[in-house]
């Protein structure tokens, strides 16, 4: 299969169900749906997103519900980059070449941009106008399983480490802690929840889960080793910098060659994971591939 | 009935509600339960959690739900304080008297903290642990209700006008969509989901619901007299001081007179919606009450 291809046409499903689900300009007041979707139109790569949705093709053919699940994580995921490039934060004031919500809007409509995205996540996943037929267990249960995945003890908390950890000596614990829960969680569960919604079996779920788990911190790791490579200034530029306040990256600890080795052995495991599924997780397979081939 | 008895029961029942359901301070990573804890506990008048299950007793004996609900609205409410008081917003340094959030423990974690007690209150819902034989429809309605009266078309959407309006001559018509929304629709979704869950029919929940728009209205006529009374100095040190920025108040549009009488009328009308409700709808009625003898 092409991934490039299979990516493009997922995105594209993606994006016009957020731009269904999201409230249009006409609405008041104007300015919070303006910075709304100025920063969910912002080019991301709906990482998170299409691994929903590849999460349900793997274990089967139910995919009716899986875009409003998929579009909540991508609005959370987005208020997440809102808040962390804030001033007091990371103080970036561009993601992915563009100018952060605080430097277009402000720094306060930017926070409530970012309140206004995770409310609206909920939203989504509780509106029942946007399932057919759902089981409300379900539902409540992927409700739930997202909001402990993102809250104190998932991503939050791992933001919290990151910013605390800032110009201090850590250890390599403490820099896969931030990695595992500020990026880690919220792929998992991305996995986790298609898988559900595609009607999994709970060892299904499982190894799904493993896979999400590699991939996740894999991902984290390759991001460490771009830096790395592009050099400090460069990423800055270009929003990237994690290693502007922060020096606890993979390459910092293991030096370069052992961090492409750790995102190799991570990409194995996850595939791993995935062999009993045949042929329906070719996309998962992929996304992995898609991941390693970023650092090279 | 002793209004007062009544408030400082339910108070300690929510109190040690909310102490059951938030993290406790030996978890990982500390500063964000301590963050969490300190504004949960920082001497609210639980109103809005009081108002849920004074909406539950007007229509009935079925309490056994009522107290995850509660908690969550008072989770989301604190949330909302701390992002107003934030610099960029408000920059109050005062809350109730004690520092705020952000004075405490830095604006970076005053906003992941803000961000953490509106994911939670979402965990709070969609944990199955805290309900008895809950009706899972029935739940992700109030889920849904819940989003959408805190999110951008609610109290977001009152906060960001509020913001916008700062220093600018506006009509009554803004000054009273802020207040609908900013602090309206939390109490009016209050008392809602209080009936809900307390198995009221279509025709109580639509005359809580109009109860819940008058009192709403009018604790803010009151806060605004309030802070017209007392006299905008004494009020800042206080954490008070909606005034320090914003000129718009009801006594600034209709005078001290006219604003004590609206405030008055809409008591009655709240009360008004309560008369086929007898005996049960004591609480709310001395809660109505309650509010307007805050004034005096």
């Amino acid at each position: 299969m092409e991934i490039r291809t299979y990516l493009e046409e997922k995105r594209t499903v993606i994006d016009e169900a957020l731009d269904r689900y999201l409230p249009s300009e006409g609405e008041y007041p104007p300015q919070i749906y303006r910075a709304m979707r100025y920063s969910i139109f912002a080019g991301g790569k709906r990482l998170r997103p299409i691994l929903v949705i590849a999460g349900a093709e793997a274990v089967g053919d139910r995919k009716e519900n899986v875009l409003p699940v998929a579009c909540a994580i991508e609005l959370i995921h987005t208020y997440s980059l809102i808040h962390d490039d804030l001033p007091s934060m990371d103080n970036d004031d561009y993601r992915r070449g563009k100018a952060s919500s605080h430097k277009v809007f402000g720094e306060a409509l930017a926070i409530l941009t970012g309140d206004a995205l995770l409310t609206e996540a909920f939203q989504l996943l509780s509106n029942k106008k946007n399932f057919i037929d759902p089981d409300p267990h379900q539902l409540i249960e992927i409700i739930h399983e997202i909001a402990l995945s993102t809250g104190h003890a998932g991503m939050i908390g791992g933001q919290v480490v990151d910013i605390d950890s800032e110009g201090k000596e850590v250890e390599i614990s403490t820099l896969e802690y931030i990695h595992t829960h500020k990026t880690g969680t919220m792929i998992t569960v991305s996995v986790r929840t298609g898988a559900k919604l595609g009607g999994g079996s709970s060892e299904e779920i499982e190894l799904l889960t493993k896979y999400g788990e590699k991939i996740g911190l894999a991902f984290q790791v390759i991001d460490d080793i771009l830096d790395a490579q592009e050099g400090r200034e460069n990423r800055e530029e270009k929003g990237g910098g994690d290693l502007k306040k922060r020096k606890i990256t993979y390459p910092a600890f293991l030096g370069m060659k052992r961090s492409r080795k750790k995102a190799a052995e991570l990409i194995g495991e996850a595939t791993s994971f995935l062999k009993s599924f045949g042929q329906r997780a070719e996309p998962l397979r992929e996304i992995a591939r898609y991941i390693k081939e970023q650092e090279q």
